[in-house]
């Protein structure tokens, strides 16, 4: 490797695909001359005015572009926005892909869905392992995080090694385990580091995010408190530490635990297969053998904790699930919080628990999975790279970061604060952002990728806002007059039934427009179509103060 | 008042209109006999799933049909959840109003605004005042809150006196006028109250909310801080303390002030000819003097501070506004917390302000305008109710405050949460809900008050998920063919100039579904309606995973 380095001038690309700037999303490419490695390759949820859209996957142009070069995936952790899009990005680029054990296991469930275990090619990677990309390696290193197998990446090139924290937290005591590799992170920093990127999630929080152990007293205490009473327990389907330390809890107060949710199942089943839960024999129950125990010896663990509707707890809040409906004397843990723009929803949950007799405890039984600004200091302070590059976030939580970097002594024009699509070049001598490449949002609908674009989202805002009133009328193909219509007809801009007179109102003055027009010979449909809509959207503003998408059809007989 | 007491045995029925188990639309009648008071008369804001409604007021039916009883509307301070519904209320229940003079000025331009100010009578009332209103009686008694002149009332009626605290905090430091009437409450409370209805607002919180003074203190040393640049102070357009407090830290720093959204200054007018506000001379400048000085002698205070994407704010950030842009340099001040549902709007105009390259603040700067537990307490403590009926808030909040007056000693059951619709009948002896009247919410969109129900909602939720199909054919009125058509046109289903395939596969779908049923002599619109959104909706769903709304017209030449 040192031969190469003196003897060309080429510098380590980095170039984020996604998630900067945004929550989710997280891709980006590390090129060096014919070789490109991707870290992570996930997906977002759909922004508020994205109607109708199911989740929102990288534009991966470049990497199609340069596909000759794509030596693999590396994956950091098995969270939906750094796996989630792999299924659609992997249709294009069918590279291998590397992670730990439990990261794996959750990919392949996902590949299992998309039948596409038999195409892609996987290598599962240990703590401490090395993977030969091309000219680049890339090394695992033990963190902590909110989900089990969270892993660092230190990624050498002939210019040197950038470290690329993932999503982490210093956590000494973690529930499954070793607690992250802080020596091999000092290692790595009295060898040289060009560049740490690394975690901003939680960069405007001052203080140290405590040990996700904390949340295991505090289940002692609450199960100590509710001994009477059946514990539920609302938390994310891919926390596995988490239903770990309410099973030890449930189990230490002789309580049965039942599993809820179709994602915590099989999460469950992906860890206890890799040994990454355990569970004490004759503790799990199914949901109908919950009949044989009383009340009081029961827990039920379920998704749900962000008030999606359709999730089980939803369901048992509002007595729409099939087998669990929760009432008086029960006992609901919110063992999470919520995630920004989840407020509301998790709220209404809250409040209809509580209406049909719960006792909902919703504070202080959760820990984040990300590092508060003391944790981010003391990975500077081991790496101390000669780089910043703050990832992960939004804008706000991109320059929290840098604060704490600059704090430290670094100077402000080592910092990188990259939006999406920026190619930073660096080698030990410079950094800089020297080019742009192709990035967007690719929006999944159903089965259609891509095919729900700016002028459908404006549509379907647009309908949504006031609805739709359709006018059809039929021209004689010859004479060019009205012979049937025009009609209305509308869906979402008043209730019709109430509405007779407007709407008819509204006909006439259409009907008045038009034949205007064929009187004086316009026979031409985009002239009539114009037509219409003007006059009708003139009514009907001055009528109701709304306005209705217009959508004239002629047609010709 | 004595003899009535014994001579009937009537009771006192408190019935909320709305407000209860939501946030906002405030609304309760108090009815003894013939005698019906209201108490505020609010707006809520839509809820997510309705789409395009711009605001919701509360069904009065009730009160329509007890017209002849209603006395009055009796306001207890000037923010929209309390008085946003007058002006449709009105048309229908024209009694008279009485507030306090800062809050009857809002109400009066709110009057204004719908050409009313001549059909409505109104009295403005002092603190200490009390209102005769048929065989009720209402004080007006000192309060504390985010806006000036808030009452508390004193309802009294024969069977006895309930306080209504208003919404309210205790501020014994306040930044206009006096701290609120403990002593009046404590004199009540001596003589024997029958009822307390008490803001829960804030009663999940522990402790004691602080004096709206401090604010004060941290705007000096912001700007002590940020002394060499241009200052925006985003807030509520109603707080007119803390627009004082903005004004007072500018005039110590020799800054003018420039007041910019249409709803804050028009407040601030009124504030100010009621004299609720006090401005140095030569300290209030126009947005367009704002280029006659240096940056760090100007303050711009906006509205916006929730994010709305059509406020100052907003449009400042964003470079949408005529007169401002905020860019590198300035300092932008949240001087307020995202309401619940506000929090991801708040966030996107944070991270565009930072993108600029502004210095945003957004901690610290804000109190609130609601008590705490300790608060709450204390006016139990003062008030000391025979029955407790805890208002404002969801049933979340409304339960936390039940276990406060628990906490205090009273018995679970002389503490009722009620639903919007119980009629609460309370004497000295005995209380309980007796009966329901009809409630509910009713839209408003536009002109439109009360024509968008469930039906139009629905369509506008089904149309904002995925859009729509028109299937549009002409029949020949005597032999029942196939003149014209179909034709499909779609809105927010796909972008159809690239999916023309699609569309043209569906059409010939739905051709082969019409000609075999009118071949089989079948000519019913309904059944061929029903062939083609059966025969369209499989196909689209097989190929798409979508559902659209599918809307067949059929025309007859």
């Amino acid at each position: 490797m040192k031969k190469k380095e003196n003897n060309n001038g080429s510098r380590l690309k980095i170039i984020p695909l996604g998630g900067l700037e945004q929550i989710g999303m997280n891709i980006t490419a590390f090129e060096y001359e014919d070789s490109i490695v991707v870290v992570d390759c996930g997906l977002s949820f759909p922004a508020d005015d994205m109607l109708g859209i199911d989740l929102v996957i990288p534009d991966v142009t470049y990497l199609k572009d340069n596909i000759s070069k794509v030596k693999g995936f590396v994956i950091t952790h098995g969270h939906e926005d750094h796996i989630g899009a792999l299924p659609y990005v992997l249709r294009d680029i069918n590279a291998p892909i590397y992670a730990t054990r439990l990261t794996m296991g959750i990919i392949e469930n996902k590949l299992k869905e998309h039948e596409m275990t038999k195409s892609v090619k996987r290598k599962v990677v240990k703590f401490g392992q090395s993977i030969n990309l091309g000219q680049l390696r890339v090394e695992f290193i033990k963190t902590n995080h909110s989900i089990v197998d969270a892993a660092a990446l230190a990624i050498y090139s002939p210019v040197g090694v950038v470290v690329h924290t993932g999503d982490f937290k210093v956590d000494y005591t973690p529930v499954f385990g070793d607690a992250i590799d802080l020596q091999r992170f000092a290692e790595l920093g009295k060898k040289g580091v060009l560049a740490l990127m690394c975690d901003s999630t939680n960069a405007e929080r001052p203080g140290f995010t405590p040990s996700e152990r904390t949340v295991g007293a505090t289940f002692d205490n609450l199960f100590e408190e509710h001994k009477n009473t059946r514990i539920f327990v609302a938390t994310f389907a891919s926390n596995v530490d988490r239903v770990q330390q309410i099973i030890n809890t449930a189990y230490k107060f002789g309580r049965k635990v039942c599993v809820d949710g179709r994602s915590m199942v099989s999460i469950i089943e992906t860890a206890r297969n890799l040994g990454c839960i355990s569970i004490p024999d004759n503790t799990l129950i199914e949901i109908e053998q919950m009949k044989d125990y009383p009340s009081e010896k029961q827990v039920v663990i379920t998704t749900g904790s962000q008030g999606e509707s359709m999730a089980a707890l939803s369901r048992m809040a509002s007595g729409m699930h099939r087998k669990i409906t929760i009432g008086a004397g029960d006992t609901v843990i919110f063992s999470s919080n919520p995630i920004p723009g989840n407020e509301k929803s998790v709220t209404k949950v809250i409040n209809e628990l509580i209406r049909k007799g719960a006792d909902v405890i919703f504070q202080d039984a959760h820990v984040s999975g990300h590092a508060r600004q003391e944790e981010i200091k003391l990975l500077y302070a081991l790496i101390r790279p000669k780089y910043s590059v703050p990832v992960h976030g939004e804008i706000k939580h991109l320059k929290a970061q840098a604060k704490i970097a600059q704090s430290l002594g670094m100077e402000k024009e080592n910092i990188f604060i990259l939006s999406s699509g920026d190619v930073l070049e660096l080698d030990k001598n410079r950094a800089g952002v020297t080019g742009r490449v192709p990035v967007g949002a690719i929006l999944v609908d159903g089965l259609g990728v891509g095919d729900v674009g700016n002028v459908v989202l404006r549509d379907r805002q647009h309908l949504a806002e006031d609805g739709i009133m359709v006018v059809v009328m039929s021209l004689d193909r010859v004479g060019g007059e009205l012979v049937a219509g025009p009609d209305i007809v509308s869906r979402g801009f008043v209730y019709v039934k109430e509405s007779d007179e407007l709407i008819e109102e509204a006909r006439q003055i259409v009907d008045e427009a038009i034949v205007r027009c064929l009187d004086r010979g316009i026979t031409d449909w985009g002239k009539l179509k114009n037509t219409t809509k003007d006059a009708l959207s003139d009514f009907v503003w001055k009528k109701t103060k709304r306005r209705p998408m217009i959508l004239p059809i002629i047609m010709e007989v």
